[in-house]
């Protein structure tokens, strides 16, 4: 077993999953406050009325290492409150996912820092594909990345603008990372996994559900700054993204189109309703989701950043001394973990803005000291 | 002399028109207080510093009776405040103009209590050209008038738009209504003629000025129960009407169009700002704007029905008796009007739901009763 925390907490998240669908709130409470291992136990006690017997059977049946194994098998990684790549974000969910799993090269956690959601319309206009390319595209030149859910039209529009732009890009997918679904962006997927990451809140081999996209949207907008609409029909499903969006006070904004595009009129209503702000180039964008850099947030998210930091990051930022640099072997010492640990966590803080290189060691800067 | 209402204070606001421009809120304003008749004779006192002696010397020598010969060979007519076909809605302004010259089948009162300014860009894509012509026959089929400026692009669609639909229009100048300003559009001057009204607040032989254009648009703007830009540049002139629009809190209401396109740039801008909603279609606009039954007036003008009858008008109307008919025979006996004027007024009270015909008779409606 190679994953990096994996322990007796990871495990029983994975068992939960295997029966458990995720954005059922009573369920992420539970777990979220008591933890999985003994959210396991008390099943295994038969303490849950909610939980049907078959599905409580499925749990307890659960093999964590037969999970990790399939996990590994794809390079992927599963991902869990207090991880370093834990997107904190998410815990601003009414329901966050009892885990993610996570494929490719890219650290989800940094990028959802400064990411943006680019969703819309499968059936996109020839327009609305150029300009979710575009914009994609502007703001990863820009040093956003781009978050989206790998769906023909905009998404997939949106992804390729964000690699072009040679920025991070991740596909929140509503099924296990194994499933390239839909199958004719098996290029995109490989190109996403070199230039981001593939994410998904259910294990390898689950199929993709109409229920399941649902649930996918309110981790697009969980993990980003901001949702761009792009172009949505009246009943597009990004709408339910930008619903979720606003649910979590992130600002929600939309391209308009011409009024007779049919694309355009979810855009239009979303607007029209004022549930939506209009916005026309990148600059409109960046008014409304704030600078990309970390250390000065929007002033709507003020206590965002340093909030975000897992316990791991804070023991280590505490460990800090207060104006002299300090070597990793020091802090691996003090802090009894392994120094490739600690130098993703500095990796980490470094691209927050809380500590930078020093000569042979590493120093607070000056948001790190008052952070 | 055939102007029918032509007396002393009408030839004295065309001697004020010779030489003063129109949107001088502090002519307007002493205009308005004591009337033209005094202001001209304060002038001939020498008591107005702010006038130079060559306008006074203008004003002083312009002769009236000339003046009206000019205006009646254009079979137009000079309104000014008080009589039938004065758009009190202009009285809103902080410099309502002295008089209006008019001309045309229509009638300006009649057509201003229900309509829509439409306006926009005179270099207009084919896309605004289409939706400007579109909306307007829209809101025409619907019993809307429009009004514009009769310009080339969006102000051209709008009025051909609206005389497809068999509607009213009108066409505020920013000359006089014998100039036919741009000369491409004589076809259009003499539909517009046939089917509404010219209108104006300079005399006839008046030619446009980039100032006129400009205190035109705040007329467009009064005329009307909103404004809706179709397509605008950045710096174009109709973002003016907008601006006047807000100003006497009428709604403003725009379309958008892709984000790449240079005359829908202002109208996002103008959404974007949140000084105008975004509209994708007639019922969108009609949200905003109201119902056409001028019985029940949007909420925010609740006032403006019985409060814009002129004296006339509400002479006639207090004339009724409260439950039996009276002739118009009776009316003009009673009231010392021509029965062809008693017949004018009649027709306008009952488009405004005031009145209506009963038997050989007219009878007060249950609006008029409570008026």
């Amino acid at each position: 077993m190679n994953q990096l925390n994996f322990d007796a907490e990871h495990a029983a998240r994975a068992q939960l999953m295997s029966a458990i669908e995720g954005g059922n709130s009573t369920w992420s409470r539970e777990v979220g406050a008591h933890g999985a291992i003994e959210v396991v136990a008390k099943l295994r006690e038969g303490g849950y009325l909610q939980s049907s017997p078959a599905a409580t059977r499925r749990i307890l049946d659960a093999d964590a290492a037969t999970i990790f194994a399939s996990i590994e098998r794809l390079d992927a990684r599963l991902v869990i409150p207090g991880d370093s790549e834990w997107p904190t974000q998410l815990d601003d969910l009414a329901a966050p996912p009892f885990a993610l799993c996570i494929r490719g090269a890219g650290d989800l956690r940094t990028m959802a820092l400064h990411s943006i959601a680019i969703v819309g319309a499968r059936a996109a206009s020839n327009y609305g594909m150029r300009i979710a390319g575009d914009i994609a595209a502007q703001l990863g030149e820009r040093g956003w990345s781009i978050v989206s859910g790998a769906a023909y039209g905009i998404d997939a529009a949106a992804h390729r603008g964000a690699i072009a732009s040679g920025a991070q890009t991740a596909a929140v997918l509503a099924s296990g990372v194994d499933q390239m679904y839909p199958s004719g962006h098996e290029k995109l997927f490989t190109s996403i996994l070199e230039n981001g990451v593939l994410v998904s809140e259910v294990l390898p081999g689950t199929p993709p559900t109409r229920g399941r996209f649902l649930i996918r949207n309110r981790v697009i907008a969980a993990l980003t700054r901001g949702t761009l609409i792009v172009e949505a029909a009246l009943r597009s499903g990004s709408l339910r993204t930008a619903a979720e969006a606003a649910l979590l006070n992130r600002p929600v904004l939309a391209f308009p189109g011409p009024i007779s595009s049919p694309t355009s009129a979810g855009c239009h209503r979303l607007i029209i309703e004022h549930r939506a702000e209009l916005v026309s180039d990148v600059e409109d964008v960046l008014v409304h989701i704030g600078p990309l850099q970390i250390e000065s947030p929007a002033p709507e998210y003020p206590s965002k950043v340093r909030d975000s930091l897992s316990t791991d990051e804070k023991v280590i930022l505490e460990m800090f001394p207060a104006r002299s640099p300090i070597t990793i072997e020091k802090l691996s010492y003090i802090s009894d973990l392994p120094t490739n640990r600690i130098l993703a966590l500095l990796g980490l803080l470094a691209t927050l803005g809380f500590v930078e290189r020093e000569g042979a060691g590493w120093i607070l800067t000056k948001k790190g000291k008052t952070a």
